[in-house]
C-alpha cells in the first residue's frame, strides 16, 4: 500500500492537499484517456469473471492511497470498460458525454445537493426549470409543458403512464386495481417498434402485458392511425378502458416516426393520454430542416427527450415534459411530517413529481453543455451526425453487396449485407450478417449492434458520439466490406 | 462572453488542453469550496425564483467559455445551494459525499458507460458485484444475496414490492391486477413509522394505499409483531391475500428498529416477502459493537441499504439485496430484439432486474470510497457519529429547557425545547419550538429539521457528515441555548 498521494486521515475527509494532489492527477487521467478512446478496443475483450476475479473479496481493513486505486483502475477496470467514448462506437444510440458535461458532474457530486424539495438546494429545483425551458425552446414545444428531470426515459414513461391511469381511474391511488369492476380491463396503445420500456411500464403499474396493445405498423415502420383507432373501438365495444396511447418519434430499431398528428387527433377524440417517447429523435428539432420532427407534439400530453442520448449530456438525465403534472403530482404526492415545510411563498417540490424523493443535482450538466457549446453549436453537431449517417446511407445504397433495410432519418442507418447469390435466402443471410458483425466488432474500431427488422438479422450503425468524424464512419464501411469479403470469400 | 480557457471549437468536444484547463481550474474551486463550506449560510438564503429570474430564459446562441460559466456558477449557482457539505448539516438525515467519492463520479462521467448488458461494460455489471459482496460481508449479510444497485431506496422498495406480488401473484405480469376476482384485494404491512417510498410504491404498484396496513408501533417506535399478526389474520378472514411486510432499521423520524427477527417469524409462518428498508441505519452494522443491527435480517427476502446516506458515497447509490432476484427478473425481464446477445457464457445482464433500461457505472465509487477509507475507517467514522449523537442526547437530557422525545439508537437525536412553565401545554410548546427551529436555522451556521412525533412538533439532529467534528454539535447545542433563550426571554 502506497501513501503517495493522500492516504485517509484518521477520521474527516480526505484533506485538501491530497484532494488536490488526486485531482489534477485525475484531470489529466481522464483528459488523456479521452483523447487515446480511439486505441483502445471498442468493446471489451475480457471473459465473464475477469474483473470479479481480478479483485479481493472482501474491503481492505487498512484505507489506501488514491495512487493505487487508480492503478487498479487502469490494471482491472478499464480493459473491462466497453468504450462509449470511442468514436467508432456505432452500437445501440451511441449516447456521448462531453467535456462541460463531465466537469459539471464533477461539480455535481461536490454539491451533493439532494433536491426533494425546494429548500434542500433552491439550485437544484430552479436550474432544472431554466434547463428544462431553454431545451423546450430549441425543440420549440409550448410553454404548457412543464418539466421535470428524472434518470432514464423508462422512468419518465412509467409516470407518463401512471399519471394516465390517474386521470382516468382518479380512485386508483387509495383504490389499487385489484377488484375493479373494469371487465376485461384497461388498455394503452404504441406501435409494434414501441420500447421495451412500455412493456416495463405496464408491468410495473399492475396494468399487464396484457393490457398494452402494439399497434401495426406501416412499411416505413410508422404505427398505422386507422389500425390505431380499429383497436380503440373493439376494446370500447369489449367493455375495456382505453387509457393510453405511446407514439415513438425515433423508435430504437429503426429510429422511424409515428404520425403524431393523427394519433393526436384520435387521442382527443377518445380522451386518450398521449405520450411520446421522444427520447432520441427529439434532440433533432432544433436543427434546420428538422424542425418538424416534433409536429403534432404539442398537442400531447407528456413527452420524454432524453439529453443523455444525443445532446452531449452524460448518462443519466432524462427530460419530461408534461402538460399535466398536476395529474403526476395527484398521484405521488406523498409528505411524511419530517419533510413539511411551511414556506411563505409557493414553490415546487421535486420529490412531488415522481416515486424518487432524493433527486441528484443533474440540470447543472446540462445548463453547462448547453452554454459550451451554445444552440449553434448544438445543432451543427447533430446536423453533423445525420450528415454522415446519410453518407454511409448513400455508400450502402451504391453498393452491390450491402443493401439498406429501413429510410434513414436521422443518424441511425439499417442495413445488412446481401450478396446477390444469397439474395434469395433469408437464413443463410441472416447467418452471414451475424457473423459479420461479430467480425467487425472483434476488430476492436468499431462498435455495431443489430436488431431484427422484418424477421431478418439487420446491422445498426448509429452515429452519435461527439468525437465521431467522417473518418470513423468510412473506417466502418472498410471494416465491414473487408470483413464481407473474407467471410464470404 | 469571453474566451480564455476553452470557448467550443466548431464541431467535436472541447479540446484537451482547454478540458485540462478547466479541469485544473474546477479542481481548485472544489477544494476551495470544500474547506470553505462551513463559512456559507448551510440553508440557502434565496427567496423563490430568484434563481430562475438571474438566468436567461434561453440558451445561448454562442457557446461561451466554461470561465463564463464558472464565474455564474458563484454568482447564481452556489447563493441556491443548500450546503449538504457544511459540518453543520443536521437535518434529515446528513447525507455526505466523500473526496474520493466525488473523484469517483468525475472518472464515471468521463466513461460514460452504460451498463445495461454486461457487454456494454463488463466491468460495470462486475464492479458492482464486487462493491455490492464487500458491503453485505462489511455488515454480516448472507452469500444468498444477491445485489443490484439502483438510485434511490424509493426506488429498491418499488422492486422490492413488485417482486412480492410477482411472486404471490404469477399471473401479473401478464395479466395485470384489474378484474381480479380477489375480493377486497391484496395487502402490504409496515409499520406507522415506515417511510413514505412504501406508500409510493403501492400507488405506483396498482395496489393502492388502501391496500397498506400501518401497523402500530410500541412505545419506543418498534412495530408491535402481535399486531402485525392480528392485522394478518384479519386481512385473511376478510378474504384479502396477504403479500408482503416491509421492516425498517432505522425508522426516518427517529431510526427506531423494527423487531426484524419476530417479523420473520411471521412473515415464515404466513409465507409472506419480508422486505427490510435499511436504507440509513443498515450501515451501522458495520461498527464493533452494533453487529446485531440487523440481527432477523439474514431470514428478510429483499433488503436496502443506501450508501449515499452514511457511507460517504455521493447521491444517488442504493445497494438492494435480495434473496429472490429470480422474482425481480420474472416481472422485468423484456429483451427486445436490440438489445439480444449471443454471449457464450452466461452472465447477468443489468436490465433485467429493473424497470430502468440504462444503469450509470455507481459501482465505482462505493468501490473508491471503501478502498480509500478502509473498512476499518468507515467503522471508526460511524462510530464517532454515533458517539457525537450521544454526546449531544446527554447535553439534552441533561438540560432543564429541553427533552429527549425518543431513544438515539444510532446518530439521531430527537429533542425539543420544554421549558418547565410549557410543560403542560403542548400548542405552546409546538409553537415554540417550530419558532425556535427557524431562528436556528436563520444563524447559518446550522440546519436542523424536525417530524411529528406522537403528535409533538420534534427538533432532529442527524449526525452524518464526514467533516462533522464536536465542535460542530457544540455549536448546534450552543445555539440551541441561545436562541431559546432569546424567544423565550
Amino acid at each position: 500500500m502506497t501513501e503517495r498521494s493522500g492516504g485517509p486521515p484518521p477520521l474527516g475527509d480526505m484533506d485538501g492537499a491530497a484532494f488536490r494532489q488526486a485531482g489534477h492527477q485525475l484531470v489529466d487521467w481522464i483528459a488523456q484517456y479521452l483523447e487515446d478512446a480511439e486505441h483502445y478496443p471498442v468493446l471489451s475483450r475480457v471473459r465473464p469473471g475477469d474483473i470479479r476475479d481480478a479483485l479481493p473479496s472482501s474491503a481492505p481493513d487498512a484505507g489506501e492511497s488514491f495512487d493505487a486505486i487508480l492503478a487498479d483502475v487502469e490494471r482491472v477496470i478499464v480493459p473491462g470498460i466497453t468504450h462509449w467514448n470511442h468514436p467508432g462506437f456505432f452500437a445501440y444510440f451511441a449516447i456521448s458525454g462531453s467535456g462541460p458535461g463531465i466537469l459539471a458532474e464533477f461539480m455535481s457530486a461536490a454539491f451533493n445537493a439532494q433536491g426533494m424539495l425546494w429548500r434542500t438546494s433552491p439550485a437544484v429545483t430552479e436550474l432544472e426549470e431554466v434547463a428544462l425551458g431553454w431545451l423546450r425552446r430549441l425543440v420549440h414545444l409550448p410553454e404548457a409543458f412543464e418539466g421535470v428531470i428524472y434518470d432514464t426515459a423508462s422512468i419518465a414513461t412509467l409516470h407518463a403512464l401512471a399519471a394516465a391511469r390517474q386521470d382516468a381511474v382518479p380512485e386508483v391511488r387509495e383504490q389499487g386495481l385489484a377488484g375493479r369492476p373494469d371487465g376485461p380491463g384497461l388498455r394503452v396503445y404504441c406501435s409494434e417498434h414501441a420500447h421495451s420500456s412500455v412493456d416495463k411500464a405496464m408491468i410495473m403499474l399492475g396494468l399487464g402485458l396484457s393490457s398494452l396493445r402494439r399497434i401495426e405498423a406501416d412499411t416505413q415502420f410508422r404505427m398505422r392511425p386507422e389500425r390505431l383507432a380499429e383497436a380503440i373501438s373493439r376494446d370500447r365495444r369489449d367493455g375495456c378502458i382505453p387509457l393510453a396511447v405511446v407514439a415513438t418519434v425515433g423508435t430504437t430499431a429503426v429510429t422511424s416516426v409515428d404520425p403524431v398528428g393523427a394519433i393526436a387527433d384520435i387521442c382527443d377524440r377518445e380522451r386518450l393520454w398521449l405520450h411520446v417517447d421522444a427520447a432520441y429523435a427529439g434532440a433533432a428539432a432544433m436543427i434546420p430542416g428538422f424542425e418538424a420532427t416534433l409536429d403534432g407534439c404539442d398537442r400531447a400530453a407528456s413527452l420524454v427527450i432524453n439529453p443523455h442520448k444525443w445532446l452531449f449530456t452524460p448518462f443519466d438525465l432524462s427530460a419530461f415534459y408534461c402538460r399535466r403534472m398536476d395529474r403526476v403530482r395527484e398521484a405521488f404526492s406523498v409528505t411524511p411530517s419530517y419533510l413539511q415545510t411551511w414556506d411563505t411563498e409557493p414553490v415546487r417540490n421535486l420529490m412531488d413529481t415522481g416515486v424518487q424523493l432524493g433527486r441528484r443535482f443533474r440540470a447543472l450538466k446540462l445548463w453547462m453543455v448547453l452554454r459550451h457549446f451554445g444552440a449553434d453549436g448544438m445543432r451543427r453537431r447533430l446536423a453533423e451526425h445525420i450528415r454522415l449517417a446519410a453518407l454511409f446511407g448513400r455508400w450502402v445504397d451504391a453498393s452491390e453487396t450491402f443493401e439498406r433495410v429501413a429510410p434513414v432519418p436521422f443518424s441511425v442507418v439499417c442495413f445488412r449485407a446481401s450478396p446477390p447469390e444469397l439474395r434469395e435466402d433469408d437464413s443463410a443471410l441472416d447467418d452471414l450478417n451475424a457473423r459479420l458483425l461479430d467480425a467487425v466488432n472483434a476488430t476492436g474500431d468499431v462498435f455495431l449492434s443489430h436488431a431484427r427488422i422484418k424477421n431478418r438479422f439487420t446491422l445498426r450503425l448509429a452515429v452519435g458520439h461527439i468525437r465521431t468524424t467522417e473518418r470513423h464512419v468510412a473506417r466502418a464501411w472498410e471494416l465491414l466490406q473487408e470483413q464481407l469479403t473474407a467471410l464470404h470469400a
